[in-house]
């Protein structure tokens, strides 16, 4: 495993041009398509799984998106495909199941595929997408071992297609606030940052409390958010990292984690404190504490309704942004404009490397070195 | 060494008796005044130390107190004892220094010394007040390892005086209502505990950046406090622990800790994130999540300000109480009742074995088993 490591400097230069982008593309995106070398065109989104997340969320956003749209639909459930293909005008032609998606490379309707399936088959799906030609979305979290992630980039760089995984939080204002915050040290060097997300899950019938299908429990699905958040606060990747896991309910939880603390030694200094659970209402806060004050975000990880705090008072708040949208678009642009994504599947991957540390640390009753 | 562990039941029916008593002192003593076996008896309370703490909090704390009053002084440096006394009207005959505290024996005017010196002597002044047969309210920590709590207790149990540790937080309203609110688990099973304490010390002459009168650094001073609120808030003993330091400022941390992330495991099934640091301003907070929502405190352990927080959007707020009035109060009502505080020598032992544990973690690059 060859893993590219990012020093502080990088991580300034990638990200501060990213938020260019993605502030460009929120706040001013007339502006940015008529910078873009092909602004009249926009990018084809297939999406691939139809849950709630895509029928609440990610189909309603495609109507916001300024570079992008629905064009098909892909699902094992033909009554659900058809159903949300109509709503959204997508013609029968461009309904797939996840056996006929080779076929996809015969339509021009369809750019992207966003796979939006359970964890454990992201790597199927962003593989047969990728070997029809298109370019991938993967909703985080990007696969369910670092190894999947690898055959994923490995896959997409073979097949000339882009690849960028679904963490909004990168494209959202006050998260793109906090990163300049403490990319420019306002409040000066950070120290601490203390990071939960998690919430309670009751419904058994849930994919999510099934291994097979979610390769994790609250880590996997909710603790990333605060993960993601260290490494992009902290602008490092952890050398070092500590976790605890308890259970409480055994039976609702007999296959993936129910509730971990965790954390993170940084190389510039700063210590995380995270926490997740599936099994404690409204776990969702990041807060940095730097020698002069700190910051923070209180929800932080909600799909909307995100409220930021200074130490100092100052506002740290911003209009509603659809993730969602500002996701998608960002990406369309990548496409039109034939650049990387800052959401790539490094990013992906190097999460799952924490996360497979943290997973080591509760099984073998040991800190995890990842320097 | 053998500590008697607490079940949660214990320490359900320990700390709703204790919170009775508190609240019984906050809210009405006039009450518990009549009650009181000799009402008219006030207890003299001999500060021994006088720093900033003393000076700005403790001696002021006892113009406001109804059962204790300043009655005498310790400390080795006679023109600050000096001061103190005139400035509230202790006679020069009740002056003392470290060497003649045996002397205390002789003086009936006092019956506690409360002692606010370094960390790293606390033992020596409580074992010589407690030989002198005075009772000890000492600051917390309570001393600077396990073996010296241990010979602190024994001290006083032969002596037969009773002995307190200045666990502030104990006696306050806020904090009594989270543990209210986390024993009545009015918000479901607790799950997860957020906390932490620090704060940014630039002082390079100050004794808490030496190791031979701090003992420690940011975790013995105010991680403490983040400590002691998960034990009071699971109403357990964690099982396990595991932590983790960094320094960033090499020559001012020479000598003590930094900063420190570590967490907890509760056997009921708690995990607690915290951090400590003495190079960030205003980590202070506590915060517990359960199963059907959250409440926590920000600022949780300042002296005053305190602020309360429930998801509910219910009140958590309460007038101000000086902690150092209301838990010297109690510890004179101890007296006059003749029954132990509710905050005993056990109570700030349990810290230090903690405390020991997390830095043997740090020391050991591993978890640390308390079970």
């Amino acid at each position: 495993m060859n893993i590219p490591k990012r020093t502080r400097r990088e991580f300034v230069q990638t990200t501060s041009a990213g938020l260019g982008a993605a502030l460009v593309a929120i706040q001013a995106p007339a502006l940015a398509t008529a910078c873009a070398s092909k602004p009249d065109r926009t990018i084809g989104f297939a999406l691939a799984g139809i849950g709630k997340l895509t029928t609440n969320e990610i189909a309603p956003a495609l109507k916001e998106t300024k570079h992008a749209r629905l064009t098909g639909v892909i699902s094992g459930t033909p009554a659900k495909a058809k159903s949300l293909a109509q709503a959204y005008g997508v013609p029968q032609s461009n309904i797939y199941d996840y056996e006929t998606m080779d076929r996809l490379r015969d339509n021009p309707d369809i750019d992207v595929v966003y796979v939006v399936t359970p964890n454990a088959l992201h790597k199927e799906h962003t593989i047969k997408a990728a070997r029809a030609g298109k370019h991938v979305f993967c909703e985080k979290p990007m696969a369910v071992s670092v190894d999947e992630c690898e055959e994923m980039i490995a896959e997409c760089r073979d097949a000339g297609v882009k690849l960028s995984i679904g963490y909004r939080c990168q494209y959202e204002p006050h998260h793109l606030e906090c990163m300049r915050l403490a990319r420019e040290e306002e409040f000066g060097e950070a120290k601490i940052i203390q990071a939960g997300f998690g919430f309670r899950l009751t419904d058994r019938g849930q994919w999510r409390l099934r291994r097979d299908l979610a390769g994790g429990g609250a880590l996997m699905d909710a603790g990333i958010y605060a993960l993601q958040a260290c490494r992009y606060l902290s602008g490092e990747e952890p050398i070092e990292v500590a976790a605890f896991e308890t259970k409480t309910d055994l039976a609702r939880f007999a296959e993936v984690d129910e509730s971990i603390s965790w954390q993170m030694r940084f190389p510039g200094g700063v210590l995380a404190s995270c926490s997740t659970t599936y099994n404690a209402r409204k776990l969702n806060r990041v807060r940095l504490y730097a020698e002069r004050g700190w910051f923070g975000l209180e929800p932080a990880f909600s799909y909307r309704g995100l409220k930021g705090e200074r130490l100092d008072g100052k506002p740290l708040r911003f209009n509603y942004v659809n993730h969602f949208a500002a996701e998608m678009d960002d990406f369309a642009r990548c496409i039109i404009e034939d650049r990387d994504s800052k959401v790539s599947g490094q990013e992906g991957l190097r999460d799952l490397l924490v996360i497979e540390a943290i997973y080591e640390s509760i099984r073998t009753s040991r800190p995890v070195n990842l320097a």
